[in-house]
């Protein structure tokens, strides 16, 4: 990773604020003729766009996106492909107390302690607003993963919001698509959707995890030590905003067990290696095993809220902060569809590191 | 990251393996000027070193560094600094059996896929030995961060071992160095002592979850948005062996929170702002705030145990392995110093990378 | 160097084809607090614009560039700079033919190799349209060194014109501006207007030497071994398209020098050390000696030529191709601002990575 | 490239000075499965020893490489390669005086101006010396090539040494390694044995031109726009010490054409394309074409050399200097083996990118 740029072979640039005029990815390393069109990004961008329901921010951008280079005749060409975003529904006026005051658990004062200087309208570059490039981008990986893995899936959705968890016994990937939280439990889609309505109507906000899964990951990816596939999906999905946290697998929790208990038994299988559980997340030794890969993550709540934080201005005076504006009560919502562009960006990064390092040479046989 | 190399300015790239004739890190980028010696480097590496109690391996290494160049009357030159470590306690033969078998939570089966060879001798690269270079470098990471940040330290420690956790009221920096688990608690290193024990004679083993601050971190430090500090800390810390989650400050607890909980109220003291809270881990938008740098992270129990698993041999027949040898019953004991050193080389790169992107003009004045 | 960005620390990202909607560069790592004006970038864009004269390419663009990020209130932010061109004047009717013929000395037939599909149109990403944006973020790297080394100055002017040399005894700066080809040399430039409009008419082409001077550099930089600033600058100028030599001070005619002749003394000045001549080009070992930076390079002619050349279909069959469009028959007068924009930046790029690799600590004193 | 790096995929770290332990490369990315031996690399370095003849420096070093890692039962495995080389014969009485003094034409000064300390021991890390890794590694990178492209040979050899050239029309391969020059022919080969012995009998030195030529370099090699093959080729001749100048194919001569002699026409063979000429030195728009790839390079005279030349003392003091010690007469000699070194390393790094970037996929077919 390289300042605001992320990826090996697959090389991915973000560039842009929540108030200028645009935003976008310079995507470079998209392998050359896999089909790309502006009506499939459009697919991935509509799907993290705010707006759409009352729990997330009521900014109102179209997020079209433009393909400015790097396709022809609906095909890569192999260079580098621009992506950009109009902003069109910025009203800097709302903004007007957060250009003197920094929010607590904000990147406002870390901004200006490094720079000395920020584009304080709507965050800025540190906006939520600059992950709309990613997941467009997301959408060059993904339609570049079709073509060389066809039976690689990625899913995203919600697990925890506040106290409140998914049923694991319930789950259902067919309800994440049918409720705003990309939530795999119908119950608890119901009983979230009342939860965080008296949120939102208090000004207060929330945490969340999130969890995606890539099914159909072939086995060998990531390249040991500093570039394993667990390492750069952590420094991936920490990137994203208000991340604080990333667990692969077991997570966490592979404090308190023993060795017996975390071993993922090996058996044959007619393909391959069968493993009885999952509790390495698909990832041995920072390389794909072939099982799903399994990334957890916890973002924070919203530091815009209505209940007054004590805090200093840019004078060094102390005083107190309220932020009214348009903000997500759980901004952890919207991270499911970054979070799953992420992934796909990380995956054909790897498939193609792979490549180059290895070579397509037939895959390891066990007999 | 790139591939066996880490850090943007301050470069590090390892190489070797457990049982080659010698392992080490290519250190690029130390500024010169920095006093740097073997006897101090040799320190660090103590630390680390297997065999010093029953808790870790019964490998005996003598960790031996040498530096080979970029160090001049005592003094680094600015050119590349290699340190290499002479394996001499390999007895290849213990290793036998899993040239054949996989361990099951072991990198033994990936790397096979992935490369078609492996130098399975005790793991070959992907044994935690490959740790040892880690340490050295951090030894010249923190001569330099001595000589351009001298309040700054960076601490480890364990929290966490199984089921047992740290007491934070009895949490006592002092003690840290008074028992074989690096745990802040005298109480605790006593409790842990027997239950190892036990768990070291029954043939088995534990996770563990370490905790590592870096006081004195000054604030602007971390590249938004795809070199943020977190994002480096977070790569650097999963590409320790046997990671499975690494969390910043709060960690993946933050989900449970609300915006008013979350929020580290600032108010104005006599050098700057304070804080008065630190649910972020020093961490905002990806720079540092100049409290605590706060990290955690998991480590799994060691896959080597004498309770057999079933697995597969190299030919894909399905078999049963017992890991005789010699192995850390809790490997996350000798991760502290291994992080405490990847805290030290993010950190300096950070500092080499602020101090080239924006200069060391007058920090910021609140006033 | 990776694939389309070149950079330490400055990164220049170039995008876009000859006749796609739009070309441009992304700009990361420019430092904080720097003047950035459209109006100040298109100066150094109206340099390169294409039909100015009759002795460029009569394709009229008007080669407006916008600034979609990374500016606030006439600054930089230290965020990414995002510069974009959009093409006006494509006529891709033009280039009919060449969809289906390769021209001989053009990228056409390589592209096609690599990737199996290319944007034919002009060239695609192989047209000289692309330095465009070289030129463009150049103008950001003059910005950011007029404030961090105010008495820099960097000149590019044509030396060579086929078989034409200016003649260095009558070298005078002044004149670079007053005449098509940026010849510093009053006489040459009337002779050569004659010498081009005869080729000019005969539909062929030819090719030029243009030489780059940096006045101002500091001593120090360069980062040796495979970053030297000789390295980079090599690599910047050959990057250009249809660049085939680059030479550094004495150049290739160093070969015929011995060791006496090719010494530049060293005396002392009141300021540091003073070099009795300049063979070196101002950069010794790779890092620069405070003397004039003077880099020089060839530019192949024109490939698209009106004289029939054979050659071969898409379809493997031969035949014959003349190339009417609209082309330059001189390319390497464009070249002389686009050579300029790239020393700029890697000089820049330079700096940022010395101040990041040593510090500004006092420049070493000769007491 | 990145400061003491080289290369994309096949990276190659080079570490130590002329007068420390030891010095060698950190070699990451060579494909797993490779045949290396200590041996075979050996026979490359050979080919550079000092010592050998009279026209080389008198300094005598076994350069002995030992492989440390990487390597398992004499295969590559896919994990880094560090090759070390102990120094043995540095004789630190010899170089005294250049403790004080900097020579004219040498990177003494420009360290000491960069870093404010030196390794002045024979040169330190601006050594010759340090070509003894690249040679090293480059034998890592023929090895991999003659499994990945049997039929790619790269040859280099002197053509001019002051103002003595070779006769093209005696050019005889056979010759190269029949001299001590690595000439082709054997006509110069006697005349220049008698013109450098004069040279180093007066203690002074002369500059050299060598050229590489890799034949059978695949087509489609070289990664646009700012990875090049002539670009990351440029970049690598250009970081061997004492080169000042490089050229692709025609090279600066290309400034005196017109389109018409410069194009390379194209006919249809039997296995695709075949050009009637080679003006581009087989590669166009930075990709190759198929044909022999040609780099020539020019190196300066040693500037040690017995006549005084004035310069200055680290105090700034005027004085005069004359280099003893033991120095090549013509450094360039030493280079033929480097360059093929960097070649092959170069090819290796593009033919792995390809195949990470566009996949081994059937090459396109002219039909």
């Amino acid at each position: 990773m390289s300042i605001n740029t992320f990826g090996h072979l697959f090389r991915v640039t973000t560039w842009g604020e929540s108030h200028g005029p645009a935003l976008g990815a310079t995507v470079d390393g998209c392998p050359p003729g896999v089909p790309i069109s502006a009506e499939a990004l459009q697919g991935w961008l509509n799907k993290r766009k705010p707006g759409q329901n009352k729990y997330t921010t009521q900014r109102r951008e179209a997020d079209e996106v433009e393909i400015l280079s790097g396709v022809f005749e609906g095909l890569s060409t192999g260079t580098p492909i621009q992506l950009m975003i109009r902003n069109t529904d910025q009203r800097s006026k709302d903004y007007g107390e957060i250009a003197e005051k920094f929010r607590p658990g904000h990147a406002d004062i870390t901004y200006y302690q490094k720079y000395g200087i920020r584009d304080y309208r709507g965050g800025g570059r540190s906006s939520a607003r600059e992950t709309a490039a990613r997941v467009a981008a997301g959408g060059v990986a993904r339609a570049a993963l079709a073509a060389l893995v066809p039976d690689l899936t990625i899913t995203g959705y919600m697990v925890q919001m506040g106290e409140k968890h998914i049923d694991r016994s319930r789950f259902d990937l067919a309800q994440i698509a049918q409720n705003p939280f990309w939530v795999p439990d119908a119950v608890a889609a119901e009983d979230w959707a009342i939860y965080l309505d008296d949120l939102r109507k208090s000004g207060s906000s929330v945490g969340a995890a999130i969890e995606v899964v890539a099914s159909g990951t072939p086995a060998g990816l990531g390249a040991p030590i500093y570039a394993k596939l667990d390492t750069d999906l952590a420094a991936a999905m920490m990137s994203i905003n208000a991340v604080k946290g990333v667990e692969i697998g077991e997570g966490m929790n592979v404090a308190t067990l023993t060795g017996e208990a975390n071993a993922d038994e090996i058996t044959m299988g007619p393909d391959g290696p069968v493993y009885n559980s999952n509790h390495a997340g698909g990832i041995l030794g920072g390389i794909s095993t072939g099982q799903d890969v399994v990334v957890r993550f916890a973002v924070k709540p919203t530091s815009s809220i209505l209940t007054p934080r004590r805090t200093i201005t840019r004078a060094g005076e102390e005083t107190e902060i309220v932020t009214k504006g348009r903000h997500d009560p759980c901004v952890g919502i919207r991270a499911v569809p970054v979070a799953e562009a992420m992934m796909a960006c990380v995956i054909l990064d790897h498939l193609l590191l792979h490549r180059g390092q290895v070579g397509e040479a037939p895959r390891v046989q066990f007999r």
